[in-house]
């Protein structure tokens, strides 16, 4: 292996994802240096005990500080703020990257407060698991799955090309996509999931006292998918809705509306719509399993 | 091991479910033979050639003859039809038993066909997987799960427990319970989810072509889990719905009410809202957790 992709790398918010990119630039020796920014004294100190990281201060302005690459992998309505205060400590030329599960509003937050000569290269590692913090990350989290990148117009074709080599050597996939349809594609295939997910489950929290018991005992017949879903972290998601709102309330129109079809063809025993319905679902299934996202 | 628990068991319906139960009773030894009836002959053949039955005849009166156990393994559409078929051929005292997913509508159904002397013992194990047919079975499906019988009042409690022993030795546990409450149950834990993952997959079957093909590509974001269940047999569940409307409309209008308050709070961007419920949504998985049905 040659000299490193980067000399030193900032991971700013090391839960599950950003712990996991740690493992996994570590594993690769992508970097001479890896450190952390976190909010959280218990978070750096448990990253530092993981031997993850190779420091962990509590200023932000001292973590950025050298880095050519900044990952921010903290839930999205930190952005902002993140942003301010690491702005001032940026290394001229540094790269400035995140891992959100929506693009438009990191552009929205992020850009305005990065100094010229600072490229700002937004993406989207389509991975995860339902568990939190730096102790559930795995370095082999992103292998076989895709991270998409939305870098706004003109920016720079090297910069672009250093993170996508970072996610293509720990195993992901990676395409190019505007940060507008990117938060289209992900308000389908994972905003609403994960919402529909936390309302059948906050629905059934809500039943009646036994009624409840029995939804655990018996929640292998469908329903423990639902509960694996919405055990994912609770801010990470509340700040994912607030900031994909527009294309989420969109999906979830769509959603009401065919789930109210169903459920008149079930109040009135039309048993031909419902299983042709049934049959359709089965053929994007078999797309999954052929595009080997199973 | 002593005499097997029955002498003869007819699995009347050999997909997944029907498959799984003949490999399981004769892995343990608990019949002395095993035959299928199915309405398909191509699945009477393949269940011959996967010699997972002793024999499969074309005729249902020839199957259930001389059975002591007819195990129904059919979509639940299929059994007020194959129930008057089957009963003037069935044996004196034998046991009539069932896997399906309502459990009201069986002995709607059923029990109104059997003559005097044959026990119903209808039953549900709450197992399965996407996949379907004969091949897709596998004798540890049921292994850890829990296995529902809902006797209707009256019925002998030695066929109760012979059914009960069935399921215990194949690796179940067993819970009696009253047929109504099951069907309630059973809408939350199990066919409000399939319903929901069906309406979602079908959501996005109709997106635009492009949209379409990127909702497969990026499907490993949350959607993937609901292809999974959207992809299980279109003909049981079409007669599920059908056949549990009433539990399945109450619990489907409760969930719409919930997921519209969402939906409002996304709109007004009340996050404190959404953070709540998607913290209160992390103890119901741990519940599952700890009751090992995760």
């Amino acid at each position: 292996m040659g000299s490193p992709l980067f000399q030193r790398v900032c991971i700013a918010g090391i839960g599950l994802i950003g712990s996991s990119l740690a493992r996994a630039i570590r594993a690769r020796g992508l970097a001479g240096t890896v450190v952390t920014y976190d909010a959280s004294p218990a978070v750096r100190a448990k990253a530092l005990e993981l031997g993850i990281v190779d420091d962990a201060p509590a200023d932000v302005g001292q973590a950025v500080a050298g880095a050519d690459l900044v990952m921010i992998c903290t839930p999205v309505g930190a952005y902002a703020e993140l942003a301010e205060a690491m702005a001032p400590h940026l290394a001229g030329g540094a790269i400035v990257s995140d891992v959100g599960s929506v693009k438009q509003a990191i552009i929205r937050d992020v850009s305005p407060h990065l100094p010229d000569g600072i490229h700002l290269v937004p993406g989207h590692p389509v991975a995860g698991t339902e568990h939190s913090g730096p102790e559930a990350g795995f370095a082999e989290l992103f292998e076989g799955r895709w991270c998409i990148l939305t870098p706004p117009p003109g920016t720079d074709a090297a910069a672009v090309d250093k993170v996508a080599a970072l996610w293509r050597t720990i195993g992901s996939n990676t395409e190019v996509m505007d940060p507008q349809h990117h938060d289209q594609v992900l308000a389908i295939t994972s905003h609403l999931p994960h919402l529909i997910a936390y309302t059948i489950v906050g629905t059934a929290t809500d039943l009646e006292g036994s009624l409840k018991q029995e939804v655990i005992k018996f929640s292998a017949g469908g329903f423990r998918d639902f509960t694996r879903i919405a055990a994912s972290d609770p801010v990470m998601w509340r700040d994912v809705f607030l900031n994909n709102k527009e294309a989420v309330l969109e999906m979830l129109q769509r959603f009401t509306e065919d789930l109210t079809a169903l459920q008149r063809a079930i109040r009135w025993g039309e048993g031909e719509k419902l299983q042709d319905l049934f049959t359709r679902t089965r053929e994007i299934r078999r797309g999954i399993i052929d595009a080997r996202q199973a």
